[in-house]
């Protein structure tokens, strides 16, 4: 059995490829506190989960995509089948939505946290492989506006609950953006946009020029600068937005929408100064079509939005003739996991363990310890026993480089009278107390 | 925005890969919760998560493997990159303790529940992309047999969550076999054990005649089917074992190796006819040196083990010189999810929504229901509102159709009184009574 002593072997050198990420156990019990987070805030709203394949089927999943993102797609070929994974949540959710349509009950409220691939160029803090968050509510036909308050009801629920401090969620109508447009006249609205939507990055000066190079008139260029600089308490915007005197039904439609969501928000829970209107905001993917979300961490603007989203007509008309109008949003979480650490708004906690005990036994008294262990699990308690061999200082720095914040002494005397020495690794304190092997005993943590 | 009128869209019939799996809401709320029986269970003994990439670098992945395991993996290129998808998570295990070997502590105890990747030929309950749940110990140089014994209990108390029924923990040594075929002279172990393991599928006949074509005597041959039939309560197999007078080092390391382990697995809450010392396990991998492990449902012998895994002397010796002998398990979740479904042992459950109350508004009260319902969310409810219009038979019709125990009806008179009409679906029973804002209300589940 084995290799042969003679045999030398070759060593690989271990390795990631390019792009890809893992983590330490510290770091890892810090990310999958916030997953659970996310994901208890999205089942509190009574969100189903779903989890697809990270693989589908080339034709399927590229049905609608092309440029950049066809490019990114990890692709490749496995027998006869043409395979890709996933680049986001959103398209094998409209597959999913298609191909089970009728055994789903609508409106289908589904999360999906997972992890999707796009061969981006590796750059810090992005990821080639990267968890996503994503809460969508998908009508069958039709959709109430309502739905597009209660998902603002869930970002805030779940940033409150992620506590990272204070936060605002911007919120505009892509029905306004579009009808402010169509009011003068402009065609490519598509394109408009998405200049629009570099405000931010690139400035007015660069957006104005490129507005111009798109053919807009000077009229409308100032108009939308001015437009976009709006971004404030939605009363406030809403009634200056007014007094423009647009006369365009689908600006007028998407001001009564954001005045719907925006009023109905509060009964969802969410503070009146959590929310902003601001007309600057249009998300680059042309499938929005009306309520669209962004979110900023008051003191780190500097991160972006942390979760976006909004309303869209079709979400899966590659697929099926349905109508299927919804309206969600997404966290990408690798990256605010990594944006997080880099702002220290979080830290790599003090604990590698999961466990709250570390139960080290002398020589012999070995099964005792084990017994303690079980009684403190019975309890609920996450312990292990260090079984191992070695020196008491090496098992207490076991205990130490871990972070488990109590150790529990059985030596002989333990045994003998039944009680175990608790020693809190914070305090350095240290009592020895009757165990009770069916309850275990409390700890205050 | 969105297509023109005039153009007909192409519709892609939406399918998944050959092989690949997902769950309809019923059965994934189910999936989910036996994931999450299986994960707390882990950490209740203090295993550590870890989430290594899904994708890896084929010179690493395959460092070790050959054969079969290659063929099945999805290997493909993306520019310069030659990846591959990881086909366990044990070689992902070994690549990231010798990564990190400078920053863990060890024994390095961790858990990993995530999906691995085999092209396997699709047959009935045969998935191409699915769950793995592992736990392995992995020590420094050297490990105690204690842990073996640790391992015993970890298998015990999840099963004993999960609630599938009876089950045993058949466990053997690869060293008692090893010692055994030593004491006969036969040199191919590996190949006889292969045999051997094949013992249940093939029947004593073929694999006699296997045995006969490596070359292995009659007298062992017989001796190897006798051994292969004790499968019983520890201390009788043992002590039978004993009357063989088999003079071989490492026959009686194991012999004493399983009889630390099953003296030890009582501490650790294990029942005695839990576990049988079983001889005729082997497992087929060749890197398992020590204990083995299968685990049996009592009623349903015929779906295989559905727990298994062993001891190894070395976990990473493809990637670095350190010694890291280790001992673990894995469950392969979605084969035996679709086993214990196929068996009738779990069924869909009734609900396919996460909420248990579901509040729905007349027209005139949709902001009171919505306040409800955030009322009953902060009481730790998982709770929705139908905010979509219809008949008060539509919204019923959903509740019932997702299995949502409770509808809170909210209309004029509740608004106005400041109660809520709370139906059971169950029963019918329906009762009004005064909403608490502030706490919620109580409900029975």
């Amino acid at each position: 059995m084995g290799n042969s002593p003679t045999e030398k072997k070759q060593i690989v050198n271990p390795s990631l490829p390019s792009g890809f990420n893992e983590y330490l156990p510290k770091d890892q019990i810090l990310f999958n506190r916030m997953l659970e987070t996310i994901r208890t805030s999205y089942e509190s709203f009574g969100f189903v989960p779903i989890d697809t394949p990270v693989i589908e089927r080339s034709d399927v999943l590229l049905a609608k995509s092309g440029g950049d993102t066809e490019k990114q797609v990890y692709r490749f070929q496995k027998g006869d089948s043409d395979l890709a994974m996933r680049f986001d949540l959103t398209v094998p959710l409209a597959r999913y939505v298609s191909m089970h349509y009728g055994e789903l009950t609508f409106p289908f409220r589904r999360y999906h946290i997972g992890r999707v691939y796009r061969g981006e160029r590796p750059q810090k803090g992005r990821f080639r492989e990267f968890y996503q968050c994503d809460i969508d509510i998908v009508g069958n036909g039709t959709l109430s506006i309502l739905n597009d308050a209660e998902i603002v009801g869930v970002i805030y629920q779940t940033f409150k609950n992620l506590d990272l401090g204070g936060f605002t969620i911007m919120i505009n109508n892509r029905k306004l953006l579009g009808g402010f447009f169509e009011s003068f006249g402009v065609a490519n609205i598509t394109e408009v946009l998405r200049a629009v939507d570099r405000l931010d990055k690139a400035g007015p000066a660069a957006v104005s020029k490129e507005l111009s190079e798109l053919g807009i008139s000077q009229e409308c260029i100032d108009a939308t600068l001015k437009l976009a600089g709006l971004c404030g308490k939605p009363a406030d915007v809403l009634s200056e937005v007014k007094t423009w005197n647009i006369e365009n039904e689908l600006f007028n439609e998407g001001v009564s929408e954001l005045e719907t969501v925006c009023g109905a928000v509060g009964a969802y829970g969410v503070p009146e100064n959590s929310i902003k209107v601001n007309l600057r905001i249009a998300r680059g993917l042309d499938y929005y079509t009306g309520t669209v979300y962004e979110t900023f961490l008051d003191e780190h603007p500097e991160l972006g939005s942390i979760c976006s989203g909004g309303r869209y007509d079709e979400l899966a008309s590659n697929y099926t003739n349905q109508k299927l109008p919804g309206v969600g949003i997404a966290i990408g979480l690798s990256r605010l996991f990594f944006q997080l650490k880099e702002s220290g708004l979080i830290e790599s906690g003090e604990r590698a363990s999961i466990s709250k005990v570390l139960v080290v036994p002398m020589d012999d008294s070995i099964e005792y310890a084990i017994k303690v262990a079980a009684a403190m699990r019975n309890r609920g308690v996450p312990t292990e026993t260090y079984v191992n061999g070695g020196k008491m200082a090496k098992k207490m720095g076991y205990a130490d480089k871990l972070g488990i914040p109590y150790v529990f002494v059985c030596g002989e005397s333990e045994r003998e009278n039944g009680t175990v020495t608790v020693k809190n690794m914070k305090t350095g304190e240290q009592t020895t107390v009757p165990m009770d092997f069916e309850n275990g005993i409390e700890l205050a943590f």
